[in-house]
């Protein structure tokens, strides 16, 4: 049977394809006009058709966070990615058998402790580890300032104990808690100058520091000049969500991921439509929360992708979505939109949105769908 | 290998057997006693060992949110299956198919519209539904109170149509915002009170009601009196989680359900561990947000599950987490909990945490560590 938005089983993960595109080539052309690389975080889609796409528009390698995701995008064939969550010792065995396979798996560390850990599995298997140092451009999260004196010591451990410095490494994630563009131009001048310093601090002490990689989709799309910078990171910029309009870095039109729904009820008198999509659908991201504008767990649209001004998805049970109108609820709730229609809803976090499903549903230009599976394991 | 908490991959949902066993028996004990059967909410759990353990302590049915859990669970040779969110009428082929291979799945309504696409599915595939109609007790979602006009039309026009009125059906859903024996056993009073006069209204009106159906886990453990009820409905309390613990309906030591992670750094300066358990482990729930205590994305327990005081996972990226100490951080952080050490988490809501993972791992009391698979599907 054909797959059509109408008789495919709700909820559903749908992605525009054509959106998905804009999205993919938009950002590839921004790194190639600022000469860096760019590398993709593969979390956000977590799907080989995806991947493939942004790979053939130019990418160069992928940012995974996981070894599972790892070994699944080695799986099909790609030999340069980097795993960009700090190493815990016990999967150093798993990296090595990567490794030994043809992966050119890059790991990451933080603290001395990490970089002894590193070395140790490193004489146990025989194997010289790439290593990358995490660097803290804004406080919000791990690695080690440029100018800790940890980061010559970590970098001066590794590199005597026969590892591979492959370069630092930095993320610029408070990133997402803006929405002014020149905070945003100076917040990813930051994560350059930042990075590039500590790479410059281990060169000076004659340590090999061949690469730079920076990124987060907010900053990315707002650097201006990235000097110094090897390649870039980003991952949600593909499918692009409602926190990254709050943060002004899309449009409404370039929001690809939407979730399918089928109205099951209303409570006419609380201006209420019952969905069956709730919080295993949407995920549980309440992530424009805090911005400048709240959308719920969702901004309700039509079938067709056009916003319903003021309805959103106000709350989630399991299964259930309870949608309610801000601007006042229609006088014919139940004519306009009875039992058994169709809606979609654009998420806050289109990555935890994709998380909650097995696979996608690309709808292209034409209208077609198509099932586009996720990477096998989490 | 034989699996032990000290190699399992981590992140991993941790199921405490022997603190689900009790919680499992203690609420059969309580069913018991008021004189009702207990038919559980698999959605919590969807595995297949817990469904087998709750059965096998005295559960009669089981209680599904998906048709593809309805599915799973007939193939385990469970017959007497309720699917209690309200029936989207393009799933009334299925729900066929599933009754002649044998499944005694009954359905859900509360509109008009509903009843009107049941009776004609059911002419159509000349399929005898077993409805239920959902009642409102709380106001906190959907279904109709039991003086409204359109219950009996409802239940006349599906008994006209030839399908068999099962029974009313109500949640308690309000329930999950009290923290007060007292409130709690009078909305447990209230969801029986409320059911049951649905019953009596249509039974007054000569239509079938053989069963009324009611449940909440706070309002299934706090009911002192259940007249009039067939059966009760509860999911969460077979691992409970900290959202309940706030309600006041379970204690630290009932919590069967918890996040092993390993700490994989520091930031000293701030008094951070960080962790490999983000939202992609615990899910983005913060149900106790807005309840008398807030834990964060959940609280931090040592290894062998004691609760560090204080310690709550206070942020949560996708694969990261952020562990903070709210009575200030110890002063030999690195040193207590170095990088590669075990920690667990419990979570605000054991059906999201639940819901991020293929399978569990349970602990019984020996320690020996085994995996239980969670149903296919949805």
């Amino acid at each position: 049977m054909t797959l059509s938005l109408l008789t495919l089983d709700t909820p559903a993960a749908l992605i525009d394809e054509a959106r998905m595109m804009r999205n993919i080539h938009l950002m590839q052309a921004r790194m190639n006009a600022l000469g860096v690389r760019l590398r993709p975080h593969v979390k956000t889609s977590k799907s080989e058709a995806v991947i493939r796409r942004q790979l053939a528009a130019g990418a160069q390698g992928v940012t995974v966070s996981t070894l599972q995701e790892a070994e699944a995008c080695f799986a099909l064939g790609i030999t340069d990615v980097l795993y960009a969550v700090t190493i815990a010792p016990a999967r150093l065995e798993q990296v090595s058998t990567l490794r030994r396979q043809g992966c050119r798996l890059g790991i990451l560390t933080d603290s001395l402790a990490g970089a002894q850990a590193i070395v140790a599995a490193g004489q146990r298997y025989d194997e010289v580890f790439e290593v990358w140092l995490e660097i803290d451009c804004d406080g919000h999260r791990a690695g080690l300032q440029p100018d800790d004196p940890r980061l010559v010591q970590i970098a001066e451990l590794l590199s005597a104990g026969g590892m591979r410095l492959a370069g630092v490494l930095t993320h610029a994630g408070s990133s997402y808690a803006l929405d002014d563009p020149q905070a945003l131009q100076a917040l990813a001048e930051q994560e350059r100058a930042c990075c590039v310093a500590a790479a410059e601090r281990l060169r000076a002490q004659g340590l090999a520091c061949p690469q730079v990689s920076i990124g987060s989709t907010p900053t990315a799309l707002s650097a201006l000049d990235l000097t110094g910078v090897t390649e870039v990171r980003a991952g949600v910029y593909v499918f692009q969500d409602l926190v990254m309009h709050n943060v002004g870095i899309c449009q409404a039109e370039d929001l690809a991921l939407s979730v399918l729904t089928t109205v099951i009820g209303h409570q006419v008198e609380k201006g209420w439509l019952l969905v069956d999509a709730g919080w295993m659908a949407l995920s549980r991201d309440r992530g424009t929360q805090r911005q400048r504008r709240d959308f719920g767990y969702g901004q309700v649209c039509t079938l067709d992708g056009r916003w319903l001004e003021g309805a959103l998805l106000t709350g989630a049970n399991q299964e259930h979505g309870i949608v309610s109108f801000a601007g006042g609820c229609p006088d014919d709730l139940e004519q306009r939109f009875p039992v058994g229609s169709r809606l979609r809803i654009l998420p806050n976090h289109a990555c935890a949105t994709g998380g909650q499903f097995e696979r996608y549903h690309a709808v292209d230009a034409s209208g077609a769908v198509t099932p586009w599976s996720r990477l096998h394991g989490r």
